[in-house]
């Protein structure tokens, strides 16, 4: 298996958060020789997407995913808003050339405590979605969550479980991989091997520390934690998958508070040496 | 569904830990009218086995378990301490006539990234402790703990996984089912399904609370976070499960330092109403 060389790595810019905005970013992943990045929403509105499109094209950057569209059970049914947003999401997707719009596909709606009514919302947002995604070319990649975020993030919790709606659904919709959120799942290696290369959308890295002391922003840097990352990366390559290996790191007691470009070197350390 | 009357719930006794000893626990669940209860192995030795038989006895309970044998993985490898540890656990099991022996696996093991290796050793580790049970007559439960854990506490962390173990190992052994472990697969129902009354050996209750500040200790009474218990109730009783139903919450902000009487009132009060 190669070594992960820079250009093989994408800056999810959630990384980076506290302390670039988008158009930092863009100049960090050029300065650090980054072969891509996949920004949040939020920042690439805040720059303009058509800007940052011009941005990144100039910076020869690929944009291994946008992140992200779903939360279709925020407003406890499948509103015309909720839609409205993840067409809109699909449009940026499509003028920064994303590789997939990811999903983050939202939890239980607040005040319930039926999941398969959530998960049945879930994916006829997600039809919908891919019904429009499709007239534009835009990928759909359902991100299952670890099932410590069936709750309040996420309620499609499994590679299995989310290759289940990509097969109702069909074409044009696979799945986002991140060793976060999957890497305990005793099915892992059985279900990447049946997502194939032609469900494969994106491969995130982190890894899991131990202890974790917040279950949303305490991931670790690839080395720091108990995932066999090499493992799950062979798996997704031994189906031919060719994005980028896009690093996420949430991490509001570290890596948020250290130096940006710091940063940047040390995952390119990481994902030579640990990965 | 029948109504869930305090003759039929157990209280583990980790719902009370930091209130009550062992024979406070005995007599607790004696006044308020408790089916039985399940002990703790640090609390049980501390009153020692022989003499709580013989309270339990006496107060008329029974003993829907026995928390807890497993931690395979805690040497790195499946040394003759960690057996002994385990059929010590048997005994003590047998002792108090508890209805089964729980297991809390253990995860990986220190400095280790092999969550395959783990499992196995686990699972040798599961067939050598089967091996003494049968002998005495103890029933091995698994106790698929929430993926959240899969590093630290057990690397079974679904039912279809500790099914699939049973399958391999035969008669004697079965599956604790705790909702805060199992809400949130989407294979839940089936997997209750298949594991059917043969082995069901324990079904435990709590709530998942959102948010949850901790990933330890801060479970949740059962109505005030968002697991549809009774859906869960209904389809173990649907397969012939009549045992107790037990009450575990760790709680260190909230229950643990509420008085015990009082939490034994609410849960009384709780089953009848959210369970």
């Amino acid at each position: 298996m190669a070594v992960i060389t820079p250009e093989r790595l994408s800056l999810n810019t959630a990384t980076t958060r506290a302390q670039w905005k988008l158009d930092q970013a863009i100049e960090g992943c050029a300065r650090h020789g980054f072969g891509g990045l996949s920004p949040w929403r939020d920042q690439l509105q805040a720059l303009g997407a058509e800007k940052a499109a011009r941005q990144i094209r100039d910076a020869g950057l690929a944009v291994s995913g946008l992140c992200r569209g779903g939360w279709f059970t925020e407003e406890g049914a499948l509103t015309d808003a909720v839609l409205a947003d993840n067409r809109l999401a699909v449009d940026e997707a499509a003028t920064i050339g994303a590789a997939c719009l990811v999903m983050v596909v939202g939890g239980l709606p607040k005040g319930s405590r039926d999941i398969d009514g959530a998960r049945a919302m879930i994916e006829d947002g997600l039809a919908k979605t891919l019904e429009y995604a499709l007239t534009v070319g835009v990928k759909i990649a359902i991100e299952p969550l670890h099932p410590m975020y069936a709750a309040d993030r996420a309620a499609v919790n499994t590679l299995a479980q989310a290759l289940d709606i990509c097969d109702r659904l069909g074409d044009g919709i696979g799945v986002a991989a991140d060793v976060y959120h999957i890497w305990w799942d005793p099915a892992v290696k059985a279900e990447i091997a049946r997502a194939g290369k032609e469900r494969l959308y994106a491969f995130h890295l982190c890894d899991w520390l131990v202890p974790t002391t917040d279950m949303l922003n305490d991931r670790g840097m690839m080395g720091d934690g108990v995932i066999d990352i090499p493992g799950l990366r062979a798996a997704v390559e031994a189906e031919g998958f060719s994005g980028l290996n896009e690093v996420e790191i949430f991490s509001a007691g570290n890596w948020w508070k250290r130096d940006a470009d710091e940063v940047m070197e040390i995952i390119i350390e990481r994902a030579a040496t640990c990965c």
